[in-house]
């Protein structure tokens, strides 16, 4: 199964606690797409400006990603700055969209607050749906995100992935809870698209297998929180442009190190 | 292995969104020796006052809880009122020291402001110290857990327990990181002595067990997270005082079913 996002592809100017960087190519749908791209056949659409180079357009090459849909339109590329302090628990923008098998939706505050009314017509055709756990009360109404997953469950989505930023994630369906811990890093460098990778390895995963068991949504969410920490190891899309399909193994076997027990 | 419980025993008046109560039996030790008694013998030792009756005293009779430490002096029992919003992060003392096989220490923001250098050495005497993560934070002067756990270790204690509220807890100690999520519940009535009831499941679980190994470790969290589940159930020590044996198997299992993935 392929994935098809629709999302942002944008410029970056960023400042953490590590540093700072002034032009970074980022947009949630490169993030997204990127990650993806490491388990599945990703088609891109989206929208850059006249600035967007041919060097820039590098990130997508070599990938498993088609970029027939990326516009190219004159005027500049969206852009997008942000200083993080330590406590860092930013969103961007996400849609993984359209009427296939399995449609999945990120969206965030902006669109909860401005276009309510858009935001739940087009609930109605989401299975899956992917924001921060804020974003899930802000949604609801509901601070308790169990109650919270109830209530979106009525507007449509019949499971509810809340990421928690450095507390991992949570998803809830009918079938009941499943949690993964976020990995402990020593120096996040830049939490700029965390989400973003890890809905594009979440989505990219369950496109990928072309499974939409329990056990495949957990491995989902194992490879989502695995392509999210890479996400935040270095500044910008760094870290994910040269990661190998062994490492992120790696890592999802040091996830079961990390979470399993016997009673 | 049986346990010694140095902490306090009080009376609460609580306030949350579900309710109020105006003298609720509670206190770091009361609810640590109570969860802790699910699975090994405490020994209690503690202070009371004159208002402290023969039914308060009820919850540790019929328990494998010795409260021949539990000291009667004239004037009132410790008093502790509590409102909870709906985020709920309280914390109280709680000791559970000495010099037997395994000593681990729970302490708080007020210790470590005011009696920082006490700690400080106490600490070296301590092989397991369990906080809450911001407590950790403010305790090594480190926001990143796992360099907050490295400035801990060379404090004393060799295992890390960071209490996250309800994203669960995280032990860190040289073998690596384990992560336990909350149990997710619907309705947490009382947050009070949540990470009490924690400390007291793991370490009634570890000396129930007599075991150190990392194996025993992972289950002791997950003990501990199970107690703590139970504890906020209801208001005060009601969910606790009537809590089954089999009730904690069955959730330890459910755990299991929350966290588990096969890649």
């Amino acid at each position: 199964m392929s994935l098809l996002v629709v999302g942002s592809v944008a410029f970056d100017a960023l400042e953490s606690p590590y540093g700072k960087v002034d032009r970074a190519l980022g947009g949630a749908a490169t993030y997204f797409a990127v990650a993806a791209s490491f388990f599945t056949h990703v088609n891109l659409v989206g929208i850059v400006g006249d600035d967007f180079t041919e060097v820039d357009a590098q990130i997508f090459r070599g990938r498993t990603i088609d970029i027939e849909g990326l516009e190219r339109a004159t005027g500049k590329t969206f852009f997008w700055a942000g200083r993080y302090s330590k406590d860092l628990n930013e969103r961007v923008t996400l849609t993984t969209e359209v009427r296939p098998k399995l449609a999945a939706l990120d969206t965030m505050n902006y669109w909860i607050e401005r276009t309510n009314a858009e935001l739940r017509e087009t609930l109605k055709h989401v299975d899956i749906l992917m924001i921060n756990d804020s974003e899930t009360r802000e949604l609801s109404s509901e601070h308790n995100l169990l109650r919270a997953a109830k209530h979106i469950f009525k507007m449509g989505p019949t499971t509810l992935v809340a990421k928690r930023g450095e507390y991992g994630a949570m998803m809830v369906d009918k079938r009941g809870v499943f949690c993964v811990p976020a990995f402990p890093l020593e120096e996040p460098h830049d939490p700029t698209g965390a989400g973003d990778s890890f809905a594009g390895g979440f989505m990219g995963y369950l496109a990928g297998c072309g499974d939409k068991s329990d056990a495949a949504l957990r491995r989902a969410m194992v490879y989502g929180s695995v392509m999210g920490s890479f996400g935040v190891e270095k500044f910008g899309l760094d870290r994910l442009r040269h990661l190998k399909r062994n490492e992120i193994h790696a890592r999802a076997r040091h996830f079961a190190k990390l979470t399993q027990f016997k009673l």
